[in-house]
C-alpha cells in the first residue's frame, strides 16, 4: 500500500515539489525547463507514482469522466446504446462511469448525487420521465445533460432519440398491408415520452389509414418489461376485445404476448401477428422471429456522447434534439390474418 | 451554478468553519454542542448545502463507492449479476461504478486508474484471464477485490464462481443419456479459467462415461461471443468431424451454433443437438428453446458483494472462494440422436 507521493518524486529528481507537480501536469508543463520535465516524467514512471486525479479535479474541475444513468441494464436495448458512447468518449479522453436505477427515483437521486459529487462533467439519462423535478433542478443548475432515448416535457435539453412517431406509423402500415383491420395496441408507460408519442402516433396512424381506432383496443402497460406485456395481453382478452394483430410499444413488452400466447395455446402468426419495437439483439433466433422497428442503437449512443462533448466545449450553445430515423425489419411474427378464417377472439 | 459553500453555511450559523465541518459530517458531529450541530444541519438544509464527498474522501478515503468492472455488457449474462450485487451493496450505503472493457486490456487498465483515482474502497472484477498482471499489481497494493465468474491463477484472492466441473458434467451426462457418443466441445478461450476448467470437465467426463474424447472434436473459440461460436462449429465441420451433439461453453457460443445450422440448412436438435451454458434470459423463447446449464446469476452477485463488503470491513480476513451449484435446464435443443438415422456428417 506504500504508494510513491510527489514529494517522493521531487525528492529523487531534485525539484521542488510544486516543479514537479508542474512537469507531470500537461497543462502546465510548459512553465517547467523542458530538460527537468524530462527527468521529472522518468522518474516518476520508474517509481510508479499515479497523480491523484481527484486532488486535481478539486482544483480544475476537470475528471474526465461522464455519468451515465440507465433505468433498467436488464433490457438488452442499453448495452448497444452504452458501447456507442464509448466509442466516442474514449477517444476525447473520457470515461464513462455507468449507473442503473432500476427504475426507482429515490436510488436515482441518490446515484446522481454520488455521480456529482465525484465531479463528472456531464451526464447522460436515459430514465426521463415526463415529469422529472430531479432533471429539472440538474437542468437550472447548469449541469450539462444529454437525454437518450426519451426526454422530460418541457425541458430545453439535448436530447437523441428515435423517431418513435415515424416507427409506429411503419408498424401499423405493414399490418394493415398484410390485411389486418383489427390491431390492438399494447402502449407503454405514460410517464414517458416515448410511451406517449407512440401511443399518439398509433391512433393517428389508425385514423389515417381509415382503420378503427376502438379504445377497447388498447391498454397501458405499467412498465416496458415483459412481465407487463404479458399482463397487458392478458387484460385485453379478459376484457373481450377482438384483434388479430398487435403493435408492442417495445421487443420486451411483445416477448410477454409470447409468454400469453403459449399459456393459451396460441399460434403467431396464425392466430396473432405481433409488431415489436428496438430491434434488441437475439430477435432473429425467436420462435417466431420477431418483426420490429429496429432503431439505430449504436449511433443513438454516438450521438449522444458527440452531443455532450459539445455541450462540455461550448456551455452556452443552445440544446439540440436528435431524431434518429426507424426502420421495418419484417420477420415471422407478422403474417396477413387468413389463417385460421376469421379474426380470432383473443 | 452558485452553490453554497461551507464557509456559507458557518456565517449564516454564526460558527467557525471547522465547527459546520465537525457538525455535518456524521462520524465527528458528537465533538460539536448538540444544539449547535442541530442549527447548522437546518441551515446547511435550508441553503440547499451539498457537503464535497470527494474532498472528505481525501482525508477519511471513504468514498461510499464500489467499481465494477465487466468485460462485455452486451452479453445477456452481466445485467442479472449486476443486480444482485446492487442488492446487496445499495443497503449498505455503496454505489456501484460500472465500467466495460470490452476485453481490451489498456482500456481496463485506464478505466481501473479512473476508478481508483475515484476512491473506489473496493473492486468487483469479471473481467479476469489466467494471468493478469494488472490484477496481481492490485492485489500487492492492496486493493480489495472481488472476482467474479472467473479469476486469476495463483492469486489468493476472494472470488464468486460458477462449478464448472458439475455443470459440463451434467450437460455430457444428459448428451450421453439421450444416446449420443459422438460430443464435439466449443471450448471458451483458454486464457480464461472458465475456458479451461469448462474444457477439463468436458474431457474428464467423456472418459469416465466411456465415450470417444477425439481431440479432432473439440476446438477453441477465441471470444466468448455468438461470432467466435459460429466460427467454430464451421471450422470443425470443415475438418470433417462426424458428431451428433455439441457442447458449448456458453450460450451464446451455442447461439452461434443455431447461425451456422440455419446457413447449412440443418435443423436443431433433429441434425444436431445444442446444450449452452449460462442460463442468459430469453433463451427459453429461441426456436429451439436451447438446453443449457443454469447458474444463479442473481445469487453469484450477492454473493460478490457481501464479500466485498465482508473485504472492506475485516482487511485481515483470509481470501475465499465461493462456488455456486449449476442446474441442468433440459428444453428443446437437445434430443436424442436416432432421428436422421445415423450420425450426420456436421
Amino acid at each position: 500500500m506504500q504508494t510513491p507521493t510527489l514529494r517522493d518524486v521531487a525528492d529523487a529528481a531534485g525539484v521542488h515539489p510544486a516543479t514537479a507537480s508542474r512537469a507531470l501536469n500537461p497543462a502546465t508543463r510548459g512553465l517547467v525547463n523542458a530538460e527537468t520535465a524530462r527527468r521529472v516524467i522518468k522518474i516518476a514512471d520508474s517509481l510508479g507514482y499515479r497523480p491523484n486525479p481527484i486532488a486535481r479535479g478539486l482544483k480544475t474541475a476537470k475528471s474526465g469522466t461522464i455519468g451515465i444513468v440507465i433505468p433498467d441494464l436488464t433490457n438488452p436495448l442499453f448495452p448497444p446504446i452504452l458501447r456507442g458512447l464509448e466509442d466516442v468518449l474514449e477517444p476525447a479522453g473520457y470515461t464513462g462511469l455507468i449507473v442503473s436505477t432500476d427504475g426507482d427515483y429515490d436510488r436515482e437521486r441518490t446515484l446522481v448525487e454520488s455521480l456529482r459529487s465525484r465531479q463528472v462533467e456531464g451526464l447522460v439519462v436515459a430514465t426521463a420521465m415526463l415529469e422529472h423535478p430531479l432533471l429539472e433542478q440538474l437542468h437550472s443548475e447548469g449541469v450539462r445533460m444529454v437525454m437518450i432515448n426519451r426526454r422530460p416535457r418541457g425541458l430545453d435539453v439535448n436530447s437523441v432519440t428515435p423517431d418513435d412517431g415515424v416507427g409506429i406509423e411503419l408498424a401499423v402500415r405493414h399490418l394493415a398491408d398484410l390485411g389486418h383491420t383489427r390491431i390492438a395496441l399494447l402502449a407503454g408507460p405514460q410517464t414517458t415520452s416515448t410511451g406517449v408519442a407512440r401511443s399518439r402516433a398509433f391512433h393517428t396512424s389508425m385514423r389515417d389509414l381509415g382503420l378503427p381506432d376502438d379504445p377497447a383496443l388498447s391498454i397501458e402497460c405499467a412498465t416496458w418489461t415483459e412481465a407487463a406485456g404479458a399482463a397487458g395481453l392478458r387484460a385485453l382478452r379478459a376484457a373481450g376485445a377482438e384483434f388479430t394483430a398487435v403493435v408492442a410499444s417495445n421487443d420486451l413488452i411483445a416477448l410477454g404476448c409470447y409468454d400469453v400466447l403459449a399459456e393459451c395455446g396460441l399460434r403467431c402468426p396464425d392466430d396473432l401477428s405481433v409488431v415489436g419495437f428496438n430491434g434488441m439483439p437475439f430477435l432473429d433466433k425467436l420462435a417466431p422471429p420477431l418483426t420490429t422497428i429496429a432503431i439505430p442503437h449504436h449511433q443513438l449512443g454516438g450521438e449522444a456522447g458527440r452531443l455532450l462533448l459539445e455541450a462540455i466545449a461550448e456551455p452556452d450553445r443552445p440544446a439540440r434534439s436528435v431524431l434518429l430515423p426507424p426502420a421495418l425489419v419484417v420477420r415471422g411474427s407478422t403474417d396477413s390474418p387468413g389463417r385460421s378464417g376469421r379474426p380470432t377472439r383473443q
